[in-house]
């Protein structure tokens, strides 16, 4: 069996905007991901909690390595969308995601972003969105 | 009349995490709002284009103020979609942003998000979602 | 304790439209909802599946009566998406949505949308929206 | 050249669903289609305003014939979003869509929904979704 996990590492390490952020992949395997992101100060807004930009990238980025799970590691996301829920803070945001349903060329998949603090996680953000294939 | 690109250049200026992408406001006046990002490398993902993350929140950022310039300052996005339609390749990104109704509480607003090169400006997404006044 | 499943009937049976699509609520509690309709000729589209908009119109109406069963009998959906993802066919449509966070003014739910045959049921739609309590 | 819009009214016409609603294509050509529907009380929700199925219904079929306008006729809508905007009451609907960019299998497009009173038109809807060219 393949070393998922590793090989999803690999391509997350490979985009240097999710190595600006911070983020790695903690949890990949057919059918679900799960990314986690620090908190720094950098990632904030102007009433000091995490820009919703930050979350959009975790919910963009699970939602296509859940995607990328089932379909291949040639995966681009199509179209997403996201509410947010809670302002978002703490120590550091985690974002999982699963695959609704997959077809042979793209994949629907529904993503839940936490924001982690000493006290526990606290939903922040749902999203769902279509995972493609690309050749 | 007040200068409200000045005003929300101080309100950008004030999220770090807009700084830390290098954005700033290039325009903003009531019922509209755009954003500009220069492309650097940091903000790019594994193939070399720039990252669906950066993409999102120029789109979601770009959205907030639009609302904004109807609703007043104290705004957040409750939600949007967003359709990533080219690769995005370029100098820099532009987010134009527009209201399409606007109610007492919240505004309905339509991004576009264009990559800028050269040889001109390219559509590369289409956003929609929903500002709303926060007290 | 209000009997709260004959009175999303009662609201249900106040909307003409609803009438016209022989849409029945088969469950209300505080936090979900679910509604059914028969799958009759009228619903379908050029290619004998059920038409995208009946799937739509189950998706939202379920997700407003999820919203209203923690926001109260006033509620609009504000916005939603919707991800078809199979051609439905069968007996009947099931539309099974639940909240995923209430506020005071606005509740965010998903909706999950099944088509019935004689073998069972299965996922034709996904979708996402929000509540919004009118005053 | 061939005779597009009443191409785009024999397919409208071989749904039954459209026919029971009551839908007619006003307008179909490259890149563009609009559809309309007269406001009949069956049409309607518990307070006299026509019911939200129907208004998605119009723009999810709209958003379909302007997606296959550029694609071809066999298209399906693979997701789209709705933002409701204003109640709707007059004596007709009309969505007007369009495309905002096409590939090769697939369209994003954007629509707009309006309720006609003798006053004139009045916007009470906003969808974006993407039609997908099916084999």
């Amino acid at each position: 069996m393949p070393d998922y996990l590793s090989l999803a590492r690999r391509v997350l390490q490979a985009q240097p905007f999710s190595m600006l952020l911070g983020a790695e992949v903690t949890g990949f395997e057919p059918g679900s991901a799960e990314l986690r992101i620090p908190i720094s100060d950098d990632l904030k807004q102007q009433h000091g909690f995490v820009h919703g930009g930050v979350i959009s990238y975790a919910a963009d980025n699970a939602l296509t390595f859940a995607g990328g799970s089932v379909l291949g590691e040639k995966v681009v996301t199509s179209e997403y969308k996201i509410n947010y829920l809670r302002p978002a803070t703490g120590t550091h945001l985690i974002a999982r995601a699963s695959v609704v349903h997959a077809g042979r060329t793209q994949a629907v998949c529904r993503c839940d972003v936490f924001a982690v603090t000493d006290e526990g996680e606290r939903l922040c953000a749902a999203a769902q969105g279509t995972i493609r294939r690309v050749d």
